[in-house]
């Protein structure tokens, strides 16, 4: 993959989120902030749960698909639109699509979780399965906007997209006050990178940490070497975290994010039971694995040493699991 | 089980929930009040479910268990608490009892489930285990009290706890604003009661129904035949809901109820399986039980006929549900 430079200054402003929220706050819930006393004493934290798993379509995806939506032109969005996605993009921009009265065509790679591809039908988009390596995607969704003239709106490489995902830590921060970091997941990078983009300016002292899956660590290496690098293929059981980071969420986070943390598959199922059992919330894997770096001996201590009982923010980013393949039990 | 007659002049006056309101919201939280357009369409109605699974220790019965043990002297609290509960009541108590730093003793049935009774001990609880016949249980709380000194208090035959309760649905329409309706589970009518009061009191105009497991019907039956009814023993998946009404608890539901509605252990089920499917909710078979009735062919039209799209509430009333044995899969 070819890395393009991207400035920061060309990232989405302060002025582009706020308006990004205007435009979809009447659209989408604003969901609520939780709270547990018993992971709060687990993690040596105070936690605060945003529940984008609370969010129309069952993830913070329908906030970027709605602000890229309701942001085209009446001819614009008259074409169409054409994605792709491992899933919650996917039903996000089919929700927004029909929102907007335009059809939606979906490519989703053939190993997407059966539950994902029915919302997207539920919300009429028309779906075309591909094979499951990333680049396939991309060759897909280019074949058919060539056939349909459609519009296309890419799941994270995409300012109004990156803008969109941001208002979720806004709401987080108006909601739960001054916080010492924000914790959320990172595949493609548009909400991490949203996430960043608000919390560094509402609080610059805030830090802002990406979780990430050992088996998918894109993001950590594309970080460390300072390179962006992908990967193609993986077989972690967090579906929502298997693409790679882009141009646009590799240039925010290289200058914004404070790390990225690798989580083991044990410890990204561990933290999934416990916000089952002690949150009473369906969270997919690849939101759960936020909480899991605070549940290493130590809890937040380690990560936050001189900060006693730190204040963190976790990005819960989606619920759309099928109950019948859990992977507990 | 004898009939006192109980007048609803005895019944816990407005002040007395305005009071428990008071005493408790420091230490509880404001659960948010959840909604769904999926659930929408498939009822036919406007939905507003009220997540007391997210409320602490997990269900709704903190409230009551906060106002009885925060209501009592120092000098009857010093004698600790002794109460019987199928699970949810027990968690409360023994969570209310550590906050107000007394001990509490616990009779539950031996067939709990076994993460009820874990809560109960992880609060600091002391539980003594008794048969599965609902008499069974208030026998062994009466030999712990005659031992200990301990104050009894009753899950639900209980002024103090029929107040608390009754602010789950008093939160539910300040938050939501005049409903046409209100669905509660029902057991020995705690919450039920509580929220006929409160329903009644701000909108005397509103229907309140129950719903009860047709496998544990007795709350049906005693409204049907005017005389409490008891059920000593019941194998529903509703672990939450195999007591019986009280005197207290009957005398108000005669005056405020409009009735009681039955349902299969497969509707519960089936009801289940979409609140955490598109609720994206961790409850309780005891709690998705209120939303049932409303998933039969015509939805909330069968019910409520005369009112197209009616606003009605669910109180979904805990989440505390063992995910190792879970009834669908």
């Amino acid at each position: 993959m070819s890395t393009k430079t991207v400035l920061l200054t060309d990232a989405p402003a302060w002025e582009t989120i706020q308006q990004a929220h205007q435009r979809i706050a009447p659209r989408i819930h604003r969901t609520p902030v939780l709270r547990s006393a018993t992971l709060d004493v687990l993690t040596g934290a105070q936690l605060f749960f945003k529940c984008e798993n609370l969010q129309k379509t069952g993830s913070f995806k329908i906030r970027g698909a709605t602000n890229a939506i309701f942001s085209l032109s009446d001819a614009e969005a008259a074409r169409g639109i054409v994605t792709h996605s491992s899933g919650n993009h996917a039903a996000a921009v089919s929700c927004a699509a029909a929102w907007r009265g335009v059809p939606a065509w979906i490519v989703m790679p053939k190993n997407a979780p059966v539950v994902k591809c029915k919302a997207v039908e539920a919300y009429g988009g028309r779906i075309t399965f591909c094979e499951a390596r990333v680049s396939a995607r991309a060759e897909a969704a280019a074949r058919i906007q060539a056939e349909t003239g459609a519009v296309l709106i890419h799941p994270y490489d995409d300012d109004r997209i990156i803008a969109g995902q941001a208002t979720a830590a806004k709401e987080l921060l108006e909601d739960a006050g001054p916080l010492d970091a924000i914790l959320s997941p990172v595949s493609g990078g548009g909400l991490l990178s949203g996430t960043a983009l608000s919390a560094k300016h509402l609080q610059p002292d805030m830090q802002v940490y990406g979780c990430e899956p050992a088996q998918a660590d894109d993001a950590y290496r594309s970080l460390q070497s300072g390179t962006l690098q992908s990967i193609d293929s993986s077989d972690t059981i967090c579906d929502g975290l298997r693409a790679s980071l882009a141009p646009r969420t590799f240039a925010i986070l290289r200058e914004l994010l404070n790390g990225v943390l690798l989580v083991s598959e044990e410890e990204i199922i561990n933290a999934m039971v416990l916000i089952w059992e002690r949150l009473k919330l369906i969270t997919e894997p690849s939101s759960a694995i936020a909480l899991a770096p605070l549940l290493r001996p130590g809890g937040a201590g380690s990560l936050f040493s001189p900060v006693r009982s730190p204040k963190i923010g976790i990005i819960l980013s989606g619920g759309n699991v099928d109950l019948r393949s859990l992977p507990f039990r």
